[in-house]
This record gives structure tokens, C-alpha cells and sequence, in this order.
């Protein structure tokens, strides 16, 4: 660190002169940000809100790196798919997590004796070198819950219920959480007639159904290819059909739709062992009690379709839709095998701190406070600031958050003034005329009403407020 | 993400077989740690109520990202003297933050409407590249407090009062907050007579006098250099008089320092400075009536001394004086010049979070609990799986942290064993008996006892205890 400060105490500090060539700007990098107090306060009770909801379900806290081997991440392989932070220290390939998921099956992996089921949950920054545009940062907050070892639809069901709780407890009711297996998406292709590989190409074209209408969805599934790198569908009729039949199960209450799904897949096996899923997961948020309105099945539900293995969760803010989903996850019963010899299933879901957060704010759903602090203590001069110091302290002492004014030579006005600007909604005020007579100024900066006091009325009043 | 997740799809996620060979050791990088629940949950308790004292001392959060430009932290200049986690990331040459002080500086500057006094807490992770040793890592979490915009010597006051405070109000009572001002520091070039560039070398070997004595310290400051290369001070036996009457001001109570230091700078402006902040904190520091046992004024603490202007803290566990300084900091006037044309005065200090919590652990001062969860509801069966799930519901909406235990496979006794495991204090058992008389039993994990009650008396029972 040496150099780096010597060149700070090379410059004349008395007088702060520099050559301006010399300073930095103090810039951040594209994609990154800054959360200032006003902001990260009310970041803190939202999240705080979230962690005492999460320990209520019985999940208590991980921590993991923020560097890890880019094997153990995955990173490593050639075409990874994700941009992100990769790159060597020392003599090692490492990159900057991307997500608390795969950390999370490491730690199953790495600590045998972790009891299970292993309800944990994690907050953390995770980076991704995507393009910065609005609204898409770098480097985000996730806040995850998982259970691992644990292959009961009761511990799917507990995930949809933290998801109901939370948006529940945060003011939120209108939102729908809607669910899926992607054992019945797996079972498309036997169904209709197409190769397991082009299901993520099936389900994109149907993803856009709401948008275009059935007739471009149809149009678009027969196309047939103009050259060899055109990816086209060229579904037949009879396919075509299938998935029209597939398509209309999902409208209609829950009941109804694991009626027709078996009436649709009725001997295929892995269809028989999504809808068996979904029907327990039903049954049971019915009878945990979790209002109707707030949950259903909906077939369109596929969460990327890589990682997941059963049931998979989305949750869609009704006023809000167009942000997408605030909380979602599934079940991943094959991440740990990546690490351990066992194969141990796990399901969850994760929140997208900032993009939640934002979406409360927009809703108009967050209380925020501008500060946590409730007084502002003046200093009328070097002197009386003396005693201004020894009277923040008692009111310290009565667990009264408290604020001296350090900065002697400022007007009382411009305390004031700075008081105003933060919000803080009560000052005291010790000059020569309270001094003398052993008392305090009170003022309220909402009502502008101001008492004299003695000090022990002033505590009293204050820890009253 | 497609390519890692469908390296996994093709496993056979059924039977969880996969070759040996294809797995990935579940490896941290050397110097990097987990943090496990048991861990998390009292760290997370330790940070919270250190921050709760920060917010007594109206201070407010901020958080900055963890990657930024190299020329913004300095990194990029030669010789930067610290090993950090620099590497390029697109086109651009970034770091991974080592402290929270240059970022603060940053903000500072970046954000000139901050209002002024600007008093933020700030906690995060920090990386330094050093080598991995027993207690030494290169992720670890800081816990900062910082004022900005005061000159005024209440604000140093302040720091040393939450450093006070916080050693308090953790259950340490036996600690020694020691300070000292870089101005007085800075005065004993001219007083002894050597250049100021030397101050660094003649205050490491004052340091050793603890631990080699008042004759081997002469020695070394008297020792000609052997060759070009070796640096020794060479001091006359006039310069090392004065250091002798320099050391020996240390002793006795703060006004019989501060008079003999008077006494022995006299006439040099800087030192003269220096008393007077140092004079100032003491009545400061009395007049808030913080105990003297707890702190004083010791003419050895420098820190560093690239980076501070004023006064300088540190904090000696008494019981654990080997571990070093466990809260620590000082007045660093110039950092924020690099950014900001405005010379900004700031006073501050921080906590190695993990070297503090470490330390007292090993005091003895923290109460720790194993698990925030209280009751763990066991599930007979998969039917009545549904019950439980239905009782842990009702434990939930009455504000008690309950987990169901989320594998009906497993035989009461393992989840007993689990219980136990977890150190979660009750369990309530809902098996066929209870269910048929619509009671469950409640068993005290301490105490072994149990009991079987109706759902109500349970709840009053569990929200009582």
C-alpha cells in the first residue's frame, strides 16, 4: 500500500492543493452501482423481513465465497453459455459466482455429515458479465432458499408456501404462483413425435402463444427450413394437433387440468410421475391453507429447462407482469451428483433482490424511512458541544439513535438545515440560554414546534415517540 | 449455463450413477472458507448487534461493489505493495476491493450533494491476495465506521466512544483503547534530527521495545550501514538521547503526558497540533463519561503511517493482547483529494470481523445458539405428512421458527436423532394416536419430557416458552 499513500501524503494536505491532472475520477465500472444510505436502509429492512421469514420455515444461513475454481463452477468448459467473471490468480482458473445454487451443491458435496434434509438460506452478491443496459446490473444481490435430501412433494410445497408467505407479508395480493413438472414436459416429444433435443425450440415457439395468437404458433411449428442452418420445426399436422390438444389443458381449475393431463398422457410413465407431483403439491397447499387465488397449475411453466428435474415455480406480480417472475425455482435433483458419489435431490427458489425490490418500490408496496436516525443533537460551539456530547450520550444510553452535529463552526441554522435534508425528525438544541438554566431545546421538525425541557423530561418524551 | 446443465442431463438423474471419473472435487481455493449455519447464525447475530450500535450512533448504510476500476482503488501503479485479485475484464483493467476506505472515498466524491457531516457504516468482503496461512485469508469481512466532512476533534471522540461501546456491550470489559496523533508523530524528524523520509524505519524499531529492550533499541538506532543496500539509521548519540526522552513520555496518566510533551516539542508547530488533538479527545472523553481504565493516550500506536493525518486508535484485547488490535483507525484528511478537488477531512475505524468474532469466541464472551429454529414437526406417514404440514402452519402464523420435517421415509426415531443433531429444543409428534384424538404431543428435547395436548394449548404452550 505503500506507494499509494505516499503519493496521497505528497501532497500538501493542509490546503487540499493538487494539480488536477493528478485526480482520479471516481468512477464505476458500466453495469455497477453504488447503494446510498437512503436506499440500502430500506434494502436492509426488506431483506431482514425476508431472513426472519425464511427462519420461521426452520432455514438457517450459508455463506460461501465469491471466488471459486472455474471447474468447480463449471465455467471451465468450452461454450459455458453465461458471460462471466473468469480469470487466473496465481496459477488458478477461477471465476466469480454466478449464482448461490452451484456453491450450494458443492457444500452438500464437500460436508458428508451436514444433517439432511439441509434447509439452508444464503444472501450474496453473484456477478455476470451480461451487456449493462437498464435496469440489468453486473453484479446482484440473490437471496436463495433450498432444501437438499429431501425428495417429498412436502418440501416443493414448502417452497411454494415461503413464496406466498413473503410476497404475503410484504403487502403484496395480487400475484399468481404458477407452477409446472418438467416431467411433463419431458414427456412432449413421446407424445407428439419429436426429438428430445428440439423441446427447447418447441417450447419457445409456444412461450409466444399469449403474443402472436394460435395461427402464427401453428404457422411457425410446420415451417419448414429454407437451408441447412435453419432450425425449423417442420412439425406434421398430426403433431401439430397434439400439441393444440396440449396446449388447451391448461385452462380451467387445477382439478381439471390433472383430469385432461391424464386423459393426454395416460400411459406415458414420466407424464404419470409429473402429474402424480403436481396433484400432491395441490393437495397439500390446500390443506396448509394457501388461498387459491394466489396459485395454479400452468403447463407453459419450463424455467430454462436445463438444470430442473420435476417441479418447477414461477411467481408473476399481476399488477406487473411485464418485469416477469419475482421468485422463482424447481427442483434440481441432479446438480450435487456433479460433485458426490450420492445422488441427493434438492428443490428451491431464489429472489432477485433488486429486480424484487424495485418492483415493491414501483408498486408503491415499501414503507420507507429516509434514515434510522431519530435525533439530531446541535453543537452550538466548541465549548457547549461538550455538553451536546454528554447529553447525545444519555440519549445513546436510553437506546435512542443519535446524531451529534460534528461540526462546531456551522450555524445552528445550518444544522438545521442538514437535520431537514436527512430526515431526522427531532433536534435538540443546547445553547448559552439552555446552559444556564440546565435545560434543553425539543424541536420537532414536523409539527415546528419546540419546548423547552429539562433533560430528563427530553429523554422521556423522546423514548415515548 | 446450457452447455454445464446439459452435461448434467445426461446423467441417469434416476439412479444418480454417474462415472467416477466425470465428477468434480468439491474444493474451495486455498485461503477461502465456508461459513456453515451453526457459524452463520451467531456471526449474523454479531454483525447485527454491532450495526445496532452504529445506528445508536446515527450512523446509515452503504454499500459499494466489490469489483472496481484499478486506477480508482490504485492498484495500478507499480510497486502497489499489497497482493489483490487485479486482473482485466473485457478491456478494462479492475481489482477486487482490499478495504472499504478507497471506495468511501469515491462515493464521496462522486456523490458531492451527500449531505455533510456524512456518517456511514459500511460491512462487506474485502480481498487480499497473501499468502494462506493458519488464521489468515483472503476473503474476510470488514466492518467500517466512518465520518466525513468534520474537522472537529468530537468526531475522533465519537469513533473511540463506539469503539468503547461496542467493546462493552459484547461483554468485553477488560480491553484498552490506545491512541495517539500522526501530527505528534510527524514532529520527531526535526526534534531528533533525521530525514522525515526515515520516520517509517526509526518507529518499527520503537516498536520492538517491548520485546527486546531499551539497549538493543540504542544499538539498532546507533548501527552503521554494512554496505550500500543495508539501510541502517546511523543515529548520532544526541538523536538517540532524544529518542530516549521521546520514549519516556509514555508513562504516567494522560495530563502528565500531554505536559511533558509540551515540555519536549515545545516550539514545533505540527507537535503543537498534535497536543491539542490529543488534549481535546481526553476531555472530550470525559465529559462523556467514558471510563479511563479503558483508554489512553500511547505515543507508540502509529499504524502504518502512510494514510493517516490526526489521530490514530487502536484496541488491545487485555486478555488476548497477541491477537493485536481488534478495532482499529484514524484520521485520513488527504485520501479523498485523489477524487475530489475539495480537501475533506474524515475520521474513521474498522473491525476485522473474523479476527474480532475468533477472538471472542475464544474469551468466552458469545453466547451462541445452535440453530434459530424451535420446534421441528415430525411426519409419520406420507397421509399424515399433510397434518403436520397443516400444525407447522398454524406454529408459523403464531411467529414461531418451525420446520416440518420434510421426509416421510424416514422413521420417527431418525427424525428424533435429527432433532437432536440440530439442537432444535422441541419436537411435536402427530402420528395415528394423536391424530384419532386431534391432539399432538409436544416433547422437550432438554428435558425429555413429553406431553400430549390439544393444537391450542401446544401453540400457548410454544409461544409461552
Amino acid at each position: 500500500m505503500n506507494q499509494f499513500f505516499d503519493t496521497l501524503n505528497s501532497d500538501n494536505q493542509e490546503t487540499g492543493e493538487k494539480e488536477m491532472t493528478e485526480r482520479v475520477k471516481p468512477e464505476l465500472l458500466g453495469g455497477f452501482r453504488d447503494y446510498l444510505p437512503a436506499d440500502m436502509i430500506n434494502r436492509q429492512m426488506f431483506i431482514e423481513k425476508i431472513q426472519k421469514i425464511y427462519e420461521r420455515f426452520g432455514f438457517v444461513p450459508l455463506d460461501t465465497p465469491a471466488i471459486e475454481r472455474s471447474s468447480v463452477l463449471g465455467t471451465d468448459i468450452p461454450d459455458f453459455g453465461m458471460e462471466v467473471y473468469r480469470f487466473t490468480a496465481g496459477d488458478q482458473d477461477v471465476t466469480l459466482r454466478f449464482d448461490l445454487t452451484v456453491p450450494l451443491a458443492r457444500v452438500i458435496a464437500a460436508y458428508p455429515d451436514l444433517p439432511k434434509p439441509f434447509k439452508r438460506y444464503q444472501i450474496g452478491k453473484v456477478w455476470r458479465k451480461e451487456k449493462p443496459q437498464a435496469g440489468r446490473f453486473r453484479e446482484f444481490v440473490q437471496f436463495d432458499v433450498d432444501i437438499v435430501g429431501s425428495k417429498s412433494m412436502l418440501a416443493d410445497t414448502e417452497i411454494i408456501i415461503i413464496i406466498y408467505t413473503t410476497l404475503t407479508e410484504l403487502g403484496v395480493d395480487k400475484f399468481l404462483i404458477r407452477f409446472n413438472s418438467r416431467k411433463v414436459l419431458n414427456a412432449l416429444p413421446e407424445y407428439v413425435g419429436f426429438d428430445p433435443k428440439r423441446i427447447k425450440d418447441v417450447l419457445r415457439i409456444l412461450d409466444k402463444l399469449e403474443k402472436v395468437g394460435l395461427d402464427k404458433v401453428k404457422e411457425e411449428l410446420k415451417r419448414q427450413p429454407e437451408n441447412v442452418y435453419d432450425e425449423a420445426l417442420a412439425f406434421s399436422d398430426e403433431s401439430i394437433k397434439k400439441i393444440i390438444v396440449f396446449l388447451q389443458i391448461s385452462s380451467g381449475d387445477n382439478i381439471e387440468i390433472l383430469k385432461r393431463l391424464s386423459g393426454v398422457f395416460g400411459g406415458n410413465e414420466t407424464a404419470k410421475a409429473g402429474i402424480k407431483e403436481l396433484r400432491e403439491i395441490c393437495d397439500n397447499l390446500i390443506v396448509a391453507g394457501i388461498p387459491q387465488k394466489n396459485w395454479e397449475i400452468d403447463l407453459s411453466v419450463a424455467r430454462g429447462l436445463d438444470y430442473y428435474t420435476g417441479p418447477v415455480f414461477e411467481t408473476t406480480l399481476l399488477e406487473l407482469p411485464s418485469i416477469g417472475s419475482v421468485f422463482s425455482g424447481g427442483r434440481f435433483d441432479g446438480l450435487i451428483g456433479k460433485f458426490a458419489n450420492d445422488s441427493i435431490p434438492a428443490t428451491g427458489a431464489s429472489i432477485g433482490v433488486d429486480r424484487f425490490y424495485a418492483a415493491l418500490e414501483q408498486l408503491g408496496k415499501l414503507k420507507t424511512i429516509p434514515t434510522t436516525t431519530k435525533v439530531l443533537v446541535t453543537v452550538f460551539n466548541e465549548l457547549l458541544g461538550k455538553k451536546s456530547l454528554e447529553f447525545a450520550q444519555k440519549l445513546r444510553n436510553t437506546g435512542i439513535n443519535t446524531e451529534v452535529y460534528l461540526n462546531e463552526e456551522k450555524l445552528l441554522k445550518e444544522q438545521m438545515i442538514y437535520a431537514v435534508k436527512q430526515e431526522i425528525p427531532f433536534v435538540v438544541i443546547i445553547g448559552p440560554d439552555e446552559e444556564k438554566k440546565g435545560m434543553v431545546t425539543l424541536k420537532d421538525l414536523q409539527t415546528r414546534k419546540q419546548v423547552l425541557l429539562t433533560e430528563e423530561e427530553c429523554l422521556a418524551m423522546l423514548k415515548g415517540s
